[in-house]
């Protein structure tokens, strides 16, 4: 019963997760497949890898403060910004394999949603604080400007 | 008490997670033993810094997925799935320093591992969502199969 | 209720997670600038971009193990550790960029403070599998003396 009422407060990051492992594991066959294909493009290997490396290291950034700021604020807009980004991401990883000049996209992307969620994640903690010492909850109230607010996100 | 009940569910995910660290700080040490020692091949470096990036690639998807599986899932078939994991990874590690000849291994391990655990991850979810929506608990039934299915990742 | 109960044992977690994310973002921005700005040398980009890199690579484990330790154990000391964590990294990132000589710093930094860690989170463990089987609760004297012990790795 126990798990069960952690689990009704996780399950979207839970969700999120799992499809960001999908999609890590798809990024990593599609570099496997070129390394090891015939016809090696070292341009090709070299973008695969770069972008697939990209990810990587923004990756734990991304998992830590997703679920950071569903556990202290709301699971709900946490979960929406972490698919926005998942999209985000699938979109760099393809543009950056299909180009062709020499300008490549910068190396961060998602800067926005990763700002969003650590703001979520201080102003969960704060709230938290503020109804320690002051007694009042302003819970509600600042979870449904976060909804609000991840909205904008989409905004490009 | 209560933070004794959260310990209770997730204490054999904790021990993977530091053994997980142990050995990620014996793979950095063995990176920088072989980096500043005397007789510098760079072939040698080259192949073990290699093997040390793509293991750190891999290693938050595994983390996360793990923890997400465990906590929605049951932990036991997590963590034996986890202790697999490591295992995989150290025999991985060792494989691609002893290398001589050009034939590498690929650039992904353990992926029936980690695939194993998004599903655990996704299938534990799903029982909560089918719990909630319709009342039936299939959770001591998805965790018997799973903990059978988790033996099954033994077969090489 | 039951989430604000949560949200108290990680509030200080929480904390450190967000610095460590606007951190990694400082970090990126300062690649992207390096690498977009027009004096291009070299010898510069590389070697952020190596900093940056190896900073990235041991952040996951960091973030792992803080929060293990913070959850099995007591989240101030794990807190500590990881405020010292980030002040270490800062200066290894910008002693990286400023080094002019060939001997740059080692792989690892911070071994110290994630061993530290690590060993709370078995201690953490450790201490509830006693008190599971033989009742008996060394908690408190465990907190104490890691309270005690956090201060040690003040200690250059």
């Amino acid at each position: 019963m126990d798990t069960c009422n952690i689990v009704e407060n996780i399950y979207l990051l839970a969700i999120i997760t799992a499809l960001s492992v999908f999609q890590n594991v798809f990024f990593a066959l599609k570099l496997d497949k070129e390394c090891t294909s015939d016809n090696t493009r070292p341009t090709a290997i070299e973008r695969v890898s770069c972008a697939n490396r990209n990810c990587m290291d923004s990756y734990p950034t991304f998992i830590a403060v997703m679920w950071c700021a569903g556990v202290c604020l709301n699971q709900a807009p946490a979960a929406f910004a972490g698919l926005l980004y998942l999209i985000v991401r699938h979109k760099y990883f393809i543009g950056y394999m299909g180009q062709t000049s020499q300008s490549t996209p910068g190396y961060l992307f998602g800067k926005r949603i990763l700002i969003f969620l650590a703001l979520m994640c201080l102003v969960g903690v704060l709230n938290y604080l503020l109804m320690r010492f002051f007694g009042s909850d302003y819970r509600e109230t600042v979870e449904t400007f976060t909804s609000a607010a991840s909205a904008l996100l989409l905004i490009p």
